[in-house]
């Protein structure tokens, strides 16, 4: 049984979720003691990063060193492909998410309140995304099979849920996704925890958006 | 021979050199032609990231994945340790310097000219880094040896150094290393190919800054 600091709303909690679903891996879901920032929760996790694992005397941040890990010690169902390339664009894929499609993504967090909401920010954000799903649709493009889930989809399956409910609750105008985005997201939900995340998921994406609209 | 697309002055690049020359890798450096912004590089690279590796049919973008890449194609000499959890706390350490400290510093960027300089940003970024440095000194307290060099390693060397000229050049006030920053950062430069890389990469960081203060 792992222990995984997480908090109900965090993207990154999600996609680490369909890496522990997906594994088949018992888990118990623990609130940073006192937040994320609280010295309390410093003190167990330095960099204050949400997620971290608890596995006995390791404590571990950073989703991907985390989806690595578990990849390491529960090998089966492999979710790193095998063959050199294919590990390699499966991690690109993971990386890409990371540090540029949820970015880019974020940039929209402290415009949901509609009171509060800074007109070139969005402009900027849009525009960011944009380039970002521009970018996606070529790279889905590459040999990377879809018979299985791998590390470098689950981050991606998440944001393109967040980006959905920006556009519906008018954060975001309406967005591109190219067409293999959107045949990749309908044979993502294919896999049982995808399916089983989002029924779990989206009313705490949709409980986080209406606090700020409340 | 691999085909590296850099720029001079891109700490990326200078990280992913770190693999290349520990290695004892062979490679040629190839500026994104255009730009990374041109068109021409974005049919090659979509995602318009630096560094991308080309190795025959293969073009491989972000620094991480492709290190990644190296490790599993050429193992010897190893740049992830054996057994589970070394190789998880060098991941963490590549992700931490990659989506917190790096991030950090990238703040002070767009401060280098003092005609444009702007103080908030300043004052944001110091306390950002700062921050980010304090968790760094508890992280390098994590039992991963100094005996070799990790992939982990890596990005933590280039980013400190432009912290050193950042409070050279005036940007940044002083910034408070801890002490196991400062016995991490010596026992780094012993490795012949960080003692390389920094010969070549120093002049070029130089130079850039340089070319902000002129």
């Amino acid at each position: 049984m792992y222990t995984v600091y997480s908090v109900d709303h965090s993207l990154y909690c999600a996609k680490l979720r369909l890496v522990l679903r997906h594994k088949r891996l018992e888990w118990r879901d623990v609130p940073p003691p006192g937040g994320t920032g609280s010295a309390d929760y410093l003190s167990l996790v330095p960099t204050g990063n949400l997620p971290a694992l608890v596995d006995g005397t390791l404590t571990l941040t950073d989703s991907e060193a985390i989806a690595e890990y578990l990849e390491e010690k529960h090998p089966s169902p492999a979710m790193l492909p095998s063959g050199l390339v294919p590990r390699a664009l499966s991690r690109e894929r993971s990386r890409f998410h990371d540090t540029r499609l949820e970015p880019a993504l974020r940039l929209t967090f402290s415009n949901t309140d509609p009171r509060t909401r800074r007109p070139d920010e969005i402009t900027a954000a849009h525009a960011e995304i944009t380039k970002r799903l521009a970018a996606l649709e070529i790279l889905l493009k590459a040999p990377l099979s879809r018979d299985q889930l791998w590390l470098g989809d689950c981050g991606i399956i998440i944001t393109c849920e967040w980006l959905d409910i920006m556009v519906e609750y008018g954060v975001l105008p309406t967005l591109d996704m190219g067409p293999e985005i959107i045949r990749y997201r309908a044979q993502m939900q294919e896999f049982d925890a995808v399916a089983a995340e989002l029924v779990c998921y989206l009313p705490h994406m949709h409980d986080w958006m209406d606090s700020k609209h409340r």
